[in-house]
C-alpha cells in the first residue's frame, strides 16, 4: 500500500507521489468533485506535495440514483462499512451528509486508526464533542475544513493559527441563501418569498429552504465555529436561533434610514464563565465589516486579543469549493498519519476534547434593539408609548415617525437594554389601545 | 528535556502540557511579545493544546538597547550562535528580520534538525528558496505565517488548505502606511507628506518610510505569497514596483469620478508559463472586494479555480498580532517536529522546492490605464491627443475634460493596451508643444 512511484525515467509529466488510499463515502456535489480534483490534479498535486491520494473505495446510498457525474463502478463497495473496513483505506471521507449513519462510520473509522476528513456540518454540530474525543483516544487525524463556509479557510485559522490567541468573539453570515434574500431586499425591494425563489431557481437554496432561512444551517455552523474558538464544546442546540420569516422590506429600509443594514447574523462570544452564542436577524452599522458581504457569499469576522479584527470571506458553498478544501484536508491528514504518533501530539484533557461551557440566556443580553410599530396617529400616543420605555429602564436612542393617514409608523432604536425588559416592553405595547401592531424587535450589533 | 508535566494533583490551573524549548533570536516588537505570551499565556495553551513551549534562550544584537519589554537576562546567551546551538532548544523563533544573520543562523538550526519558525519576510523574500531547500534536505519543520500580513491567516490556507486547487490570482494591499496615506488623501483630501508624518506620529510607519512608500515592502510580502500560491520560487527581486509617490490628489478625485479607488496594490498572476508579479498604485474599481479596505487595514483576495474569490483582511501588522501567529507557529512546528520524520512527508521535487518560472515583462502586460494630462485649452488640441493614442493602438474608453484656464485637465481611461505601447504614447504627448504635462499614468486592475 505504501509505495512511493518514483518517476521511473519516463517521458511525460509524471511525479514522484506516496500513494495515499481514500476511501469516499457519498458521492453527491462535494463527493464527485473530490474524486474528480484527485483524478484530474493528480500529478499536480504530486509534484506539488509528493502525496498521490487515490480513491480505492466508494460507498453511496442509492447507486441507481441519476448523477451529474458518473460512478466509477469499478470502485463501488458494497456498503459504507466495507470502505471503512477496507485495510487500502487510509483516509476515509465522509461527505454523505446527515447524522446517520455519518457518525457511527466516523466513529468506526477513527476506531480503526484511519484519519479522516469530513465536511459533515450537522454531524459535527450535533456529535462534535464525542467525534474529537474518538480522533484524540486513537490518535487518529481529524479534519473539517470543508463544514463550515465552503472553501473559506477558518477551521485551520481558529484551530492552529491562533490557538495561543484568546479569540473573543467570532460574527458571521454563514448562510448564503439568507443573505442572498436580504441582499435583493434591500437592493430591489424584494419580497422575502421572491428573492427565495430565484436563490432556488439558481440552484443554492434547496427546495425545502426552512433549514435556511430558520437559522438552522447557520447554527450548526456557529455552533462549530464556537467550538473552535473559545475552546468549548458548543452544540447546535446551544444555539438561540431565529429565521429571517417576520423580516419586513420596512424593517429593512428604515434600518438604512438609520445608517444600519439588516443580516441573519451568526453570534458568538466568549463571556469568560459563559459563552454567547446565537443567530438572529440584526441590524448591524453600515461601517461594521460584515455589511457589504452581499448576494450569497459568505464572511466571518474573528476578533482576537491579539491578532485583533480578521475578516475571512468567500462563496461560502459549491461542490468544486467545497472539495478543494477536503483535498487539502486528505492531503494534510495524509501527512499527519503518515509521520507516526511516535512521541505524539500529547493529550489535551483527559477526554481530549473542550470542557462545556454554560450558554448566556439571551433573556439576560444586554444590547440595543430596533423596534418597528404602528400607533394610532394623534396627539399624546407617543408619550404614553414613550413612558412604557422609560418604565421598564429601556432608554430610547432614537426615533422616526411617519404618518400613514390614521395610523404612524414609528421606529426606534434603544440604548443597550436587558433583552427580558425589551419583552416586557413588547408585551406592555400589544395591550394598548392607540398601539396598533408592535411588527418587529430585531437585535443590534454594533 | 522531554517531560510531561502532569498535573500532579496540586490545586490550582496547573495544566499538564509536554514542555517544548524554544530559542529566540530578537527582543524587539515580536520577539518581546512572543516571550510574553509564551509566560502569561503558559497555561491556557497547555490546556487547550497539550503543549508548552518555553523560552529557555534569548539572543538580542545590542543587550544595553533600552526597551519596551525588560529582557529577561537570565536566559540571554552570549550570541545567537549559542542560542541554535542549544541542545534544549527544539525551536528556533527568528524574529530578529533583516538577511543576515538571519539567513546564517536560520540555515544553522534547520541543518541541525531543528525546526524553525521566522517572521522575516525579507528573508523569505530573497533567500525563501535556499531556507525551503535546507528545511526538506533536513526534514525540519519550517514556518512563517507571520512573514506576511502580521496576525492574517493567509500562509497556510495557500500551503495547505489550497494547496490541491490551482490558485490563478493573488492581490493584496500588503503595506499598511501606504493605504493609511492613500486613505487620508482619498477621504479628507490630504497631502502624502502630511498623511505620511501622521502615520509615523501613530507608530506604524517607520522614521524611514521608503520601504513602504517605495513598495518594497510590499513587493517582498508578494513574492512571498506568490511563491505558495503559485507552487513557484519567486523573490522580490523578480516583482516590478512602483511606489506611491507620484500619485497625486487629483488623480484620486478624478478616479473617484470615474468609479474607481486609488490603491498601492500588489498583483500576482499565474499565467502558466509565467508569472505576472507587481507592485504599483492601481486605479480599482469602487465595487472590487479590496476597494473598501481602508485605513492601515491589509487585505488579501485570492482566486483559485475551484475555491473561488477568497478575501482575507486584518490590521496586517503589530507586535502582539504577529507574536500571536508566531505562537501558533511554534505550536505546529512542535507536533510536526515530536511526531518525528518516520516515514514523513515525502519529497517532492529533487530539490524539495519549486522550480523557478519566467517573469511576465510589465512592457506586455495588457490591462487598461489611466492617464492624466495638461493640455493647451484650445480648439483642435483634443483632436492631436487621441490621434496619437489611435496611432500607437491604444483605444480611449472614456474621457474627462475639465478647462482650468489657458490649460485644460485631460483624464483619460484607456481599453486593454498593451503596456509598451502606453509608454510610446508617453513618450510622443511629452514631445508635443500643445501638451503641458503628462502627470500620471496608473495602471488599472479590473
Amino acid at each position: 500500500m505504501v509505495r512511493p512511484l518514483v518517476d521511473g525515467g519516463k517521458p511525460g509529466p509524471a511525479a514522484p507521489g506516496v500513494e495515499v488510499g481514500v476511501g469516499l463515502l457519498g458521492f453527491g456535489a462535494v463527493g464527485s468533485q473530490v474524486y474528480r480534483l484527485l483524478e484530474e490534479g493528480a500529478e499536480r498535486i504530486a509534484r506539488r506535495t509528493g502525496w498521490r491520494p487515490t480513491v480505492r473505495r466508494i460507498a453511496v446510498l442509492d447507486p441507481a440514483r441519476p448523477r451529474a457525474h458518473p460512478l466509477p463502478v469499478h470502485l463501488l463497495a458494497p456498503d459504507a462499512a466495507a470502505v471503512v473496513g477496507d485495510p487500502q483505506v487510509e483516509v476515509v471521507v465522509e461527505v454523505m451528509g446527515g447524522l446517520e449513519p455519518a457518525r457511527t462510520l466516523v466513529l468506526e473509522a477513527l476506531r480503526r486508526g484511519k484519519a479522516v476528513v469530513t465536511a459533515n456540518k450537522r454531524l459535527l454540530a450535533t456529535h462534535g464533542a464525542e467525534v474529537s474525543s474518538a480522533a484524540a483516544a486513537a490518535q487518529a487525524p481529524l479534519a473539517f475544513e470543508g463544514a463550515v463556509g465552503g472553501a473559506i479557510p477558518i477551521v485551520k485559522p481558529l484551530r492552529e493559527t491562533l490557538a495561543a490567541d484568546r479569540v473573543r468573539v467570532v460574527e458571521g453570515i454563514l448562510n448564503g441563501t439568507t443573505n442572498f434574500v436580504l441582499t435583493r431586499m434591500t437592493r430591489d425591494g424584494w419580497a422575502l418569498a421572491d428573492a427565495l425563489a430565484e436563490a432556488q431557481r439558481r440552484g443554492f437554496a434547496e427546495a425545502d429552504a426552512s433549514e435556511d432561512v430558520g437559522g438552522h444551517d447557520a447554527a450548526a455552523k456557529l455552533a462549530i465555529l464556537a467550538s473552535l474558538a473559545f475552546d468549548a464544546a458548543v452544540t447546535d442546540a446551544d444555539v438561540f436561533r431565529e429565521g429571517i420569516q417576520e423580516v419586513a422590506p420596512r424593517d429593512i429600509a428604515y434600518a438604512r434610514e438609520l445608517g444600519y443594514v439588516v443580516k441573519l447574523l451568526a453570534v458568538g462570544r466568549d463571556l469568560g464563565e459563559a459563552v454567547d452564542v446565537r443567530v438572529h436577524p440584526a441590524l448591524i452599522p453600515q461601517t461594521h465589516p460584515l455589511a457589504t458581504v452581499e448576494e450569497e457569499r459568505n464572511a466571518i469576522l474573528v476578533v482576537g486579543e491579539r491578532a485583533g479584527p480578521l475578516v475571512f470571506s468567500g462563496p461560502g458553498a459549491g461542490g468544486a469549493a467545497t472539495a478543494a478544501v477536503v483535498v487539502g484536508d486528505i492531503l494534510d491528514v495524509a501527512g499527519r498519519r503518515r509521520r507516526g504518533s511516535g512521541e505524539a501530539a500529547p493529550a489535551r484533557r483527559p477526554a481530549g476534547v473542550p470542557a462545556r461551557r454554560p450558554v448566556w440566556p439571551v433573556e439576560d443580553l444586554v444590547i440595543p434593539y430596533y423596534f418597528g410599530l404602528q400607533v394610532t396617529d394623534r396627539p399624546g400616543v407617543f408619550a404614553r408609548v414613550a413612558a412604557v420605555f422609560g418604565e421598564e429602564e429601556v432608554s430610547i436612542a432614537s426615533i422616526v415617525q411617519k404618518s400613514r393617514g390614521a395610523v404612524a409608523d414609528v421606529v426606534l432604536l434603544t440604548h443597550e437594554a436587558r433583552e427580558a425588559a425589551v419583552r416586557r416592553v413588547v408585551a406592555r405595547l400589544r395591550a394598548m389601545d392607540v398601539v396598533k401592531s408592535v411588527d418587529s424587535v430585531i437585535r443590534v450589533v454594533e
